[in-house]
């Protein structure tokens, strides 16, 4: 029988989708779940919600064990078919709230700062040597283990691994899945299936290149205008409460697309809307500044009552939409499926750069993840990916070669930084 | 509704497959179906054989329609959503024949001559003029369709219409998909799902990379020795009758794999085996010269009394394996589908040509069919193709610039022709 | 014998320079030089100017020719050998006036504004129309001609040539030439050739990645100290007057390298320098904003004076280093000649896109001009790069599809612009 | 001051060329001069005749050394600046009677096999580990030293340097440099200089693309015409003595284009010349059989009286036109200078692999040989390169790798050898 490995297993909540969801999928029923982190509470904790939905949910056929920091891991990862990477390494204290609080110092406000940016460069820097401990640990004791990625910065981390380890990578993200759903249904847009859409770029700025109903009609003209339309009477005329994805609807108005991630993140991946010269955008926008370690307060405190929800025996799981099972699933049983995957570039987006990262839809099956050939994106839109993918490659040579003026750099070139 | 047009109609067994697989397929079943040819008998019995078969199994949900010659092919052509190609321009008589004739009468043997070789060169020569007459049309009153190509030679004709029309075209053959299990049974090694088989290279010489077991087993070690025992009794002692299949046995003795279509087929894409100076390995390789000319005397014969059996209004049908109706559903319904397709290189196969048609997996979707990347061949996997994508490449180009000294040169390199 | 045509003649102090080289050429000393301007008095003044130099320094063997406006435009291009252009559309005024005065409305400021940002891309869209007119007619009367263009923005505008049209194009500058020997004198570090040094870029933006004595030793430690030193005691100390290079010492210094074209335009090509968020910068870099229309005006005021020493009929000429006579004898005579010129991309530059203008060494010789391939930029210069090339591919997009949206785009993703 | 160090030294007539050339080369008069060899005899017969050399036309300003076996390799190496290789490794015998001896006895007749085929692969085979061991040298103690290879096979045993050592790797050959003089001489077509010549391929198999005399004229048509004349009164009509160029002849006849290296050669780089089924070719087309060790044997001979020559204190030199002393001029000098060299493709010529070793115009100057881009070929002429590059990719795969069935693979892919 196969094996699992949770890096980060204390992300309780996420390790229970991930894993419960995989405890409900026949072909890995069967499979050991070893669950690694280095908080022995949290561990625990997770080590019991699991315990409790193998029974629950699974007539206890799954084997669940536990592991507990760095002199474990090696046991943990060993002859793993699948290792699942959830860590965040330095938490909301004390990593998030310097993230924030010594930029804001200088006068630069983020939102939530986890893909580029002061808060990405840095998230990256203390989470790549994690990584590349993993990556050398799994190497050595199961090398043909796939590594699913959920850990942010999705596409700096993913490309560390991608092009400095040996290690089979794919870096996954929730957001391509409900993008286009989200969009029409925001929009007053009627969804049916089957939808034609294509979507590619980089992850949080994947753009939605395509969308056609069944019928095969284009749904962009309309989406513009009705995005144009949120805009003027959203963005300019005032009103309040303000609409949530402004941010992206000026994404349509000028650059003619949609993409991947929110409002809220794409607000500080360029430099157009968080300007000192411009404090009136804040407003306009409805931009919420300082809205990730705002989240995480509440859900540190929220974690107290929950505990008790999660932590408990008779704990039950209802199916998600997180890709990891059905990936895992698909390599086990060779059933096709596709994902929107992040992957190296090699030329799959032809006016991208070989070693970025990019998400693209991937086709999964026995032989693993898959990445299908995009073409050239129309020019803006590779122009503002490579606006960011230039903090990426910068940051990640800084993470290997350690000298300290990438560092500088790729804050230099991160445009909303240096905007 | 949709529409499907099935250019070569008269093809009646293979319409059969196609068609009556599409008049079973949910997403399908009220599609019309428009049936070209230029030849008024084969189209009529193809047009009752479909009714027949959309009475019996579809209870005349679809809408089937019947076009002849050229002054019809546009309306035949209008507002398809996909066109199936079965055409055979030449039929055997007088172009098979010719095709076998006149290089025997300079020595030159051939057993199937649709591929390559100076069959494969004349049968790209005579239809590449038709397909650019479908592709203007089709670029007029269907541009959106997909061109689902089954005719030879696959990777001359498919090639042709990526590199030179606006048309979306994928190249189709039934050689993927058994491959794996025709080896291993032929080796009596139990095949078992999931099996891991990773293949790719040009149609015809698509090559088996890897094949796994379901515990993730490499099965080649025991393959390649199994095959070896097989050329050993075969091939060098001489039994009769001889086996099937000692060409591709003598590809994974030497080239350490096994490719896609069968020996009789790869016996005359290279000068290794059909050889003036050594006449004994016709012999000993078991090799059908003139194989394909017997086969169709066969066929035409037998057709005279298949026709009752087809041209039968209590005609039915049971659905197969082609490609095409999976692909029509696929694509209608936006349901994830893996094939092999042949596609346009464009580098998805790295040490292969960017302007070869390569075959490749590729993921259907509601975005049609679009191609997965695939890295380097083994060296000598990449040069066997190349021999054959150098004529391939010679003949589109003789096609396309009308300039006879290409195809002569096509003649020059290719492998066997020139041995 | 050969001809030479010169578009823009009218610009007679860098027409004395080309074709007063020329004239001294041994090998283009017999041929036809074409004026065309389309202003009458400025045209007429270059005439009278190139025909004194034919005669005094030539001994008239030259054929001096003069066309007036666009309805001669084939007769001046009609068999040249060679097109040297160098006109400016919409000249000081109203142009460089707008350019600089409309973005100073909204806040903008800009330094010499030839090259990106507002004033860049304003620039390449009304010259582009006019270039493609020209391009129309080379097609037509001197298809096989070299075009020598001088006219800024010069990747801009190259890049349109060499993507859109057929005319044989390389772009021009002479910011290579200068700058090792300009940058070892300003830190008073002997210059002592032979030296070795390599440059890739951009035009503007091109890097000197390596610089080595004759005995091979790195002289960028030292270039490195020398120019920290200076940034130290100029910038942050405040000394009076300022030193005239701090922006491109602030390159080495952050980025690690020099790079070719003058501080005063690399303080517009980033969003590190102009900042209303930081208005001492522009007293701290020594930043001369406005610079270009205040030369503009000191030209013109010259020109007064000036025209009476070109327009005179004992002009003499001392030849320059200007590359285009060299470019035109090496191509006439086959000699192997070297010049960093601007070509497309096309994988020269493995690192930045392949329909990018880039400035590479060219070998020249009687093949005309052929670029030599140069591996991938340090991470940081092709960042650097891209945030120009972004623009660059935006504006010439707008121009060739007519699409406004791609004008605002353009100036959303010029890093200064949306600093 | 620098150092030449050259490698078979013992090849006396080629190091008087290339080190006489050097020593009459103003910036390398002061060098010092390195010999090494294995043979004790050749080497002191080498170090004998520079030492001549050097006192008759260089004042004795040069320090000569010679160096004896591998224990004093690296002695050999230190610090040198440029390395030439000229090593034949096995010699004539037993080598290059192995070489055709086995063959023969299998019914394979060559000519040279230096290049492709048996004698290339083998070659390949006993040379690359004595070059991998100079590389590991190199990189110990003269890592910036630049490696001119002469030593045959020049794709294969340059391809290999450049992709498996850190080496700076050029191969030269003679064929470029008279390819076109000797063509227009032989035609009895007027050469005049300044002449423009494109030519891009593989070693011995350089195409030459385009060529015009000096007024632009292309001498194409001419040399077509002409070269079927000769074809038609030679090869056809049986007069002898035969012309010594036919089977070039026949490739401008066939493929459009002529090649840069000789007939005798280019017979074994196909299957269209030498074949047993048409044994009447040898003599249509002159193809000299067993020609290489014929002169083998002569120059065995020949050497005895020549020794006196050579080795006496009286030498003199007359300045040759190998492109080596050039070459160490150019870099040391920084004077830009022309070769066609042998490089590493990564893209140059588009339409061949990446990692062929193909050879283009490449600029020297002090940063070296830096290769020059060069587009696609036509397709045939690239499909010819390609039947040569199989074989050199899967020589050098099998000297990599050690894998004995990579030599098979090579053989079989040879088109002279399985044709």
């Amino acid at each position: 029988m196969g094996k699992i490995t949770f890096m980060g297993a204390g992300s309780t909540v996420f390790a229970k989708n991930v894993l419960g969801d995989s405890l409900q999928t026949d072909s890995l029923r069967e499979f050991e779940i070893a669950l690694y982190d280095i908080d022995p509470q949290r561990l625990d904790e997770s080590y019991k919600m699991i315990c409790a939905l193998n029974k629950n949910t699974n007539n206890n056929k799954a084997k669940i064990t536990k592991f507990l920091g760095p002199d474990n891991r090696k046991d943990a990862l060993r002859r793993a078919n699948f290792v699942v990477n959830a860590i965040q390494v330095g938490l909301y204290e004390p990593c998030t709230v310097t993230d924030f609080e010594i930029p804001k110092k200088y006068g630069l406000r983020q939102t939530i700062a986890d893909t580029l940016g002061i808060g990405g460069i840095f998230r990256t820097l203390r989470t790549i040597p994690v990584l590349a401990d993993f990556a050398r640990d799994m190497e050595e004791v199961c090398p043909d283990a796939w590594f699913l990625n959920y850990t942010n910065p999705m596409a700096m981390l993913s490309g560390f691994m991608q092009r400095y380890t040996g290690v089979k990578t794919v870096g996954l993200c929730h957001s391509v899945q409900g993008c286009t759903r989200g969009l029409l249904n925001s929009l007053g847009i009627k969804y049916t299936e089957p939808i034609k859409e294509k979507i590619a770029g980089i992850n949080h700025m994947g753009w939605l290149l395509e969308v056609c109903d069944s019928d095969g009609t284009d749904l962009y003209p309309e989406i513009r205008k009705r995005a144009c339309e949120v805009l003027e009477k959203e963005a300019f005329k005032g009103n309040k409460p303000k609409h949530w994805d402004l941010v992206r609807y000026e994404y349509i108005r000028r650059f003619g697309y949609y993409c991947t991630e929110s409002s809220e993140h794409n607000a500080e991946y360029n430099n157009l809307f968080i300007k000192s010269k411009y404090p009136e955008l804040i407003d306009r926008y409805n931009i919420p500044l300082d809205e990730y370690p705002r989240r995480c307060v509440g859900q540190i405190a929220g974690w107290a009552k929950m505990r008790d929800e999660f932590v408990n025996d008779s704990l039950t799981h209802q199916k998600t939409h997180e890709y990891a099972s059905y990936i895992m699933n698909s390599i086990t049983t060779d059933t096709t499926y596709k994902i929107g995957g992040n992957v190296l570039n090699k030329g799959l987006i032809d006016n991208l750069p070989k070693e970025a990262c990019v998400e693209v839809f991937c086709l999964v099956d026995k032989n693993g993840v898959t990445p299908t050939i995009q073409g050239a994106l129309p020019v803006q839109l590779a122009a503002m990916n490579m606006t960011n993918i230039n903090v990426q490659l910068l940051t990640i040579e800084a993470a290997v070669t350690k000298k300290k003026e990438h560092i500088y750099q790729a804050a230099m070139l991160d445009p909303h930084t240096s905007g």
